[in-house]
């Protein structure tokens, strides 16, 4: 095992990494922004590197910088968290030319998922059923209108590249077609310097369901269950849970082997997740694959008690995976909601600043707060707006959803706006309560009926 | 099920209670004395009740003031926590007169099992092995002499309306033993108002194991496992564990079966625990039974998933228990580290005051902090001086005390002395890494080597 390792990564997913490190006995070395100056992370590491200024492509996404920092530290290992570096295969490869260990999948991997239109072409090939689309990329507006006439609208015209609700664009009908393609190219061309396009149909009221994936060095496979990530504000999940009320036994058992199925034909070596779309008929199909840990990862931990941070230590480490697919028992039902720097009175806007006092829920059992704040932290106006991942186990749904009731109903955030009340108003909801939404639920249904509590 | 219960206690354990009845969507009455105007439990609530001054015996053990409290406020029932009223049948039986439910046994349990020495006369005709000692109670010391000869020393002589270390003496001599036997006889009268002795030969390097169980209005008990609570200063439990590393599987399941046969046998209904001596022979005896929830209660919780104050609520209400034996499934291996505010270094004097910063240790699975404590919060001198209980989970016993040393390594409560240091360094101690201890290793071992660190 790693002696030392450095987290690439700020807020609450780098306090969970090394904290996941200190029960393991491995040191850490954190790296900061200059805004980042008092953050916990750069508190709770044993050693902290400034890489640079505030911007993130200055410090957080500064390859070099942090490659430096590793060096310098001895670090063998580097874990990039989510976001940031942690799909960069650039990365990956430069970790390997310094002989520093890239915490995820090798490049090669991280580029055939990556590029989304490869990875359809991948999983066709795995006999992992596909939204009906593109084989391929498409190269101009004629190509793209004959596809579409011929899958039906509406459609999505999407960036290979893509992620994150970036270079996508949702087409109604046949005469938005070309304006929507070149937007979506162009936004994809600025924000990925990558502007290949495919196309897939859409399909309407699914639901975004997804499978966790652990993969070792050996070719050993497993799947954590999967959740249920429907409720999305702008392609952004908002809340998540296991298991997921849409499926039935079948349909799990069918949708784990499918994920595995799909990890092992590329390799896959690490934690990862499949992310597929539940069509209205139970039909569902692979949308893409995210080669790292997600933010929800917590949810699942839950469920099933196997801690993902530690399991990716010890598969990057050459560790053969301890744990059998006999061996993974989900109980219970698991929710998570995302607690943004955020406000929902005004469309979401970030909202940075200080925070003045804090009192995060706490007690009794079956709850988890994954955070980086205290009182007295500063949310930069940098990076993303997330705060806090308040997860809750109950032995059933309803369980679930009162004790996160309970538990925002106590939380005290002073200083800052947050979307605690949006949450707690959408917990209410009874079509929530009931399970009944899918991906169209929150923005075309909720929000627009939604009025934000006057304080 | 109830629609509002009035919670007679407070700090931690008022919250915990307040908590798992807002998740059941009970309503709750708080109530506090002068010196807790500003306490957590006493915000969560949904009403509050003022019942007399900071002085536990003019508030908290103020019968009359609480029952008022519970009958202007239609609370259907009353949870006494542990401590203070929780083991009064005279208060038990004070509500059933008002029509209001007492959550807890019947008060014929509370003192067939409160009196020591009564409880140890039941417990031989159900055919549960007890402590060699004496038949019923001692009248004078010429009996005590005469049994404690028999017995052979050393012995204790225990008042049989005792608990929390009053009233007992250890007696290594016979020399000792009449000056002993009076005063614990006096302090009895003091402290309980019934001076009734009885003797039991000390048991030398034995473990304290208790077993929880619950017992509802129909004749069923199960066990939810044991506690081992072996690591105890003045006879107050500091660190408790479950599983127990000193028995094995065959003696688990007898510990379990007497302990259910043992509550069978005098019809108990709520949650209890029955606390054992297991001697270096493997050979264990019953001690008392706890007729109320117990602090270290989470322990088993986080073992089985079971909210055992919840159960209560349901068993008070007439529910039928609707766990079977065959249901429980202990996990992994859980330990509670007490945080109480008292200074090691002199001796671990009470240290009350104001927390002036405070962050608790999170995030993860297997971690759990049970407190009413916040910056701003205020520890009267007049109550017990637990402040906290950290309560970790691993996947073994190695992984959840690496969880404890890191979530009391990054915990920071400024303002007041807390037993923090001293918990790091015991859990860091080599025999107790091992599980090799017993209820004498902190006292006599672990303390007398200890030496404080230096901040």
């Amino acid at each position: 095992m790693f002696k030392k390792i450095l987290i690439a990564n700020r807020g609450e997913i780098a306090v969970r990494i090394i904290r996941a490190c200190r029960e393991m006995g491995i040191q850490t070395v954190a790296v900061y922004s200059e805004a980042d100056r008092d953050a916990l992370h750069m508190q709770l590491a044993d050693e902290a590197i400034c890489i640079g200024p505030a911007k993130a492509t200055d410090s957080y996404l500064n390859m070099q910088s942090i490659l430096s920092a590793a060096v310098v530290t001895n670090a063998q290992a580097i874990h990039p968290g989510f976001g940031f570096l942690s799909e960069n295969s650039t990365f990956a490869t430069m970790c390997k030319e310094m002989n520093v260990t890239f915490i995820g999948p090798d490049a090669v991997t991280i580029d055939q998922m990556g590029n989304k239109a490869n990875a359809r072409a991948l999983m066709i090939e795995a006999n992992v059923p596909v939204i009906p689309g593109s084989e391929g990329f498409i190269t101009d507006t004629n190509e793209a209108k004959q596809l579409a006439d011929r899958l039906g609208y509406p459609v999505m015209v999407k960036a290979a590249a893509g992620g994150g609700g970036k270079g996508m664009r949702k087409v109604l009908r046949s005469e938005e077609l070309v304006t929507a393609f070149n937007n979506a190219k162009n936004e994809a061309k600025a924000a990925f310097g990558d502007n290949q396009m495919y196309m897939e149909k859409i399909i309407e009221h699914a639901r975004h369901i997804e499978v966790q994936l652990l993969g070792d060095h050996y070719g050993n496979v497993i799947h954590l269950g999967e959740r249920d990530c429907s409720l999305q504000r702008n392609n952004q999940k908002v809340i998540e849970e296991s298991p997921s009320v849409a499926i039935n036994e079948e349909q799990r058992k069918k949708l784990g082997e499918t994920a595995v199925r799909a990890a092992k034909s590329v390799g896959y070596k690490n934690a990862g997740t499949i992310e597929f779309l539940l069509d209205q008929n139970g039909e569902f199909y692979f949308m893409e694959m995210n080669t790292r840990i997600q933010v929800e990862h917590p949810v699942t931990e839950m469920a099933t008690e196997i801690d993902i941070v530690k399991e990716q230590l010890l598969i990057a480490s050459g560790e053969e995976l301890s744990i059998k697919q006999s061996d993974v028992r989900l109980t219970g039902h698991t929710i998570e909601c995302r607690i943004n720097a955020e406000n929902p009175a005004f469309n979401f806007a970030p909202s940075p600043g200080t925070i003045q006092y804090l009192m995060m829920p706490s007690g009794g059992n079956g709850l988890r707060v994954d955070s980086a704040m205290f009182a007295g932290a500063d949310i930069p106006p940098y990076y993303d707006a997330m705060i806090a991942k308040i997860i809750t186990k109950g032995a059933d749904r309803t369980e679930a959803i009162a004790k996160m009731q309970r538990a925002l109903g106590e939380m005290v955030i002073d200083g800052i706006i947050s979307n605690q009340f949006f949450q707690e108003d959408l917990l209410m909801d009874k079509r929530f309560v009931n399970g009944e939404y899918d991906t169209s639920f929150l923005q075309d249904v909720f929000l627009k009926e939604w009025e934000p509590r006057v304080e």
